[in-house]
């Protein structure tokens, strides 16, 4: 057990310093290694293996929605990203340029995509004529560049991976309702798979995406009582359409701009899923999104048949991602790392247990023992599987409950962003300068505007004029 | 079938123009289309989804070796570039060069990757310390820039997707046997999955990688007797090794360089499947590659119960990717479209159909038709598609084999590589001045020395001095 302390000493604890635990976890874990390209990670396979499950369940409720996948080239002519005018002052400031090809200079600069917009747009103008191309819901899978100054892995890299949705409509109501669809998507998709609860709303105008009519948000609360955005999808109305000329002939024959939308979710779900599950002995993994759900540890494996007997159990587990760990490290080193890597159970299978016909199942997140017959393994360890995820959502959810906090004055709104993290439920007159200075004064932002309203007065907390709208507010990440 | 003739006129004959036709199918069949970024295509639905089966297909196999996915930065920092001399030769001349992020100029210019040897290089220097370290088998699913003069949808275009497999190894012969096992990976899964025979072999020194010190190569023939390398697998043996300093203390605690092999296939896979098994109505796609296997066309689809009947169809067809065809264009419209998109299989079902309880199953390849009772219409139709993926194959070998040529002296040599489009079977004497040679007088260039090696003759075709090895030589795209 020596091994084992140090082993997991090696991880700050998450109440002495948040930050630096988030960043022991992303290395001790494996997920991810730094690159010799600054702000660029390297993601390593436990890692993508987590990408890859997050782009299995998202893929698939993308395509019963009827969304395809598409790819679009990776560059955009410095023309191109100029033609719609509040985008490229959204993003020119941070756009990578590529200047030559080969060993000529390109008569025209392009930047790597930081986003698709306007690629699509391109598309759109050539593909769609009529009604009968309508509508057009295409996603793509691909890495977008922002070169941003300070990075942080999976939360704000230079280069990250996502998917974005980019859909063109006949109406006005169907892009609207495309764009609810899809917040809901990501929200059911983070509340199911990942086991965090979100909270649902409507970005301020400040905080909308360069170019939308609207943009909608899931916002999750990470354990330091942090927010964090984990998905948008916004509405562009017909803005993109005619700056680009998208245009159709409607049944009449008349012509008509086409309605856009555009959603997107990045790898930054991974530093949510460490930081809502997290704890001091390293990554907990919700099981519907682990790459390996149970790691199979033999005790004293060299005893005749206790491997035998861990491979007969691993076959009997077919409905779960299994793995058993026959190396010739200690068991208590094999379960230092299964903590870490945030499997979420591991089965120990020893001669004893073998004599009694059982194994004992550890669930990562509670630690609990359970002892099981051999004979029920599988059926009792898929309903452990589904009764730890359900809760740790209900422990994320309880999390979010007991760190959201009403604020209904000022001086009560900044003495709880102050002294307690988490979300500050309080009205806006919808006035920027409000916004602008609740910012400056305590650091928080306008997440969103919630879909599920309350009246918790009729005031503005910053400035006293009449409230429009209940506003989560809080720091972010 | 006025409608049907217009829109099948539309295609180019193969016999009149091949190039011509090859970009009518890429435009007909909705696979691609052109975008403002000059030499860069878009991916369409139907182009991307016979890219995701092959992605899923080959990351199976991958799998079941052992590899694991991970994602590098797409840039590669100049001074990293140039650490293997040979490497940076070979593709500095066709990068794409980052040189300003943001508004400001950066300290090192950057590529963006065009493979990206250097990069997990750099990372495996880092990563492996001990003979416990070994093997590494990482793959990652990316896309890479190589900026190429002249383009083609598929063929050669300046960013492509791609896998690149990168694997470490201790030893001289586990590198050697991992470089042979992905080509046979890569050859099993065309012939199964692809219906597209392959030569398997090495490539000359003058056409292997840049860095290597030796290219696999499993090269396929084109309808039109032009050869397409179709994938690739590289044995590093030590010197990637060396350049980037990646050392492993082995059991004896002594410091070795490890031994290296990358591999990749790419979206050109899909312009193999086009020109192989393509015909004058369009794409014909393998059934095991196909996203859509059956169209199921409703035939006088307002009669009643007809409608009803096809989507009873589609539900008993739960094995297969089935579609139905309910939109309002005519029958033959929807056969033509069928067959531009080159679905394996249509099933026509109208009301006589109905009264004696059968449907019409078309074949896309033979257009054979079968009428087939509605109980059995599942099975009959796994058959059909089962048959139909090895009549592709073997009708694809039998072209091969029609369009392989042995050349005996070089008279006779010159005179099939004009006259007859194919390979050429001939023997080399290993000097590059034979190769360059050939290539000036013909056109053709050494595809690979076959891993199934024949004594055509003791001289090479070429200069007449001993002969060291056969050749597959050939025109390529």
């Amino acid at each position: 057990m020596a091994q084992n302390k140090k082993f997991v000493e090696e991880i700050t604890s998450m109440e002495d310093d948040f930050a630096q635990w988030y960043t022991d976890v992303v290395k001790k874990a494996e997920l991810i290694a730094y690159s010799s390209v600054k702000g660029c990670m390297i993601i390593k396979p436990a890692g993508y293996a987590i990408w890859e499950n997050i782009q299995r369940e998202l893929d698939k409720r993308f395509k019963q929605t009827g969304v395809e996948n598409v790819y679009m080239p990776m560059f955009i002519p410095e023309s191109l990203l100029q033609k719609e005018k509040d985008h490229v002052e959204g993003f020119a400031p941070e756009v990578a340029w590529v200047t030559h090809g080969g060993l000529e200079p390109l008569q025209e600069r392009m930047c790597v995509r930081p986003t698709s917009e306007t690629l699509f747009c391109d598309f759109y103008a050539n593909e769609i004529q009529s009604h009968r191309d309508l509508p057009k819901l295409y996603n793509q899978w691909c890495s977008v560049v922002r070169w941003e100054k300070t990075t942080r892995p999976f939360l704000r890299s230079r280069e990250f991976l996502w998917q974005e949705g980019h859909t063109a409509h006949a109406t006005v109501e169907e892009a609207k309702e495309r764009t609810e669809q899809m917040l809901n998507v990501y929200a059911d998709f983070c509340e199911e798979v990942l086991a965090m609860p979100v909270i649902r709303g409507q970005k301020s105008e400040k905080e909308k995406f360069a170019g939308a009519e609207a943009t909608y948000t899931i916002e999750a609360l990470m354990h330091d009582g942090k927010a964090l955005q984990s998905g948008t999808s916004h509405n562009f109305g017909d803005g993109f359409a005619k700056a680009f000329g998208i245009q159709y002939s409607n049944k009449e024959n008349k012509l008509e701009y086409v309605h856009q939308t555009s959603w997107g979710m990045t790898t930054r779900l991974i530093g949510a899923i460490i930081m809502v599950h997290g704890d001091d002995s390293g990554l907990v993994l919700p099981p519907r999104i682990a790459p390996v759900q149970t790691v199979i540890i033999p005790i004293q494996q060299n005893k005749e048949g206790v491997l035998d007997k861990a491979a007969e159990v691993k076959n009997v587990l077919s409905n779960i991602r299994v793995k058993v760990d026959d190396s010739d490290k200690s068991p208590g080193w094999k379960f230092s790392e299964q903590e870490m890597r945030g499997i979420p159970t591991r089965i120990e299978i020893g001669p004893k247990d073998i004599e009694k016909n059982q194994c004992v199942i550890v669930r990562r997140d509670t630690r609990e023992k359970i002892i099981v017959s051999l004979d029920e393994v599988d059926v009792k360890l898929e309903e452990i599987l589904t009764v730890m995820q359900k809760d740790m959502f209900d422990r994320a959810k309880a999390h979010v409950e007991e760190h959201t906090y009403d604020a209904s004055d000022y001086e009560e709104f900044k003495r709880i962003v102050e002294e307690k993290p988490g979300f500050v439920k309080a009205m806006w007159c919808k006035d920027q300068a409000c916004e602008d200075k609740i910012k400056e004064d305590t650091g928080a932002t306008s997440r969103c505007m919630p879909f599920r309203q309350e009246q918790l007065s009729d005031k503005c907390v910053c400035c006293g004029k009449p409230a429009k709208t209940l506003v989560y507010w809080g720091k972010a990440y």
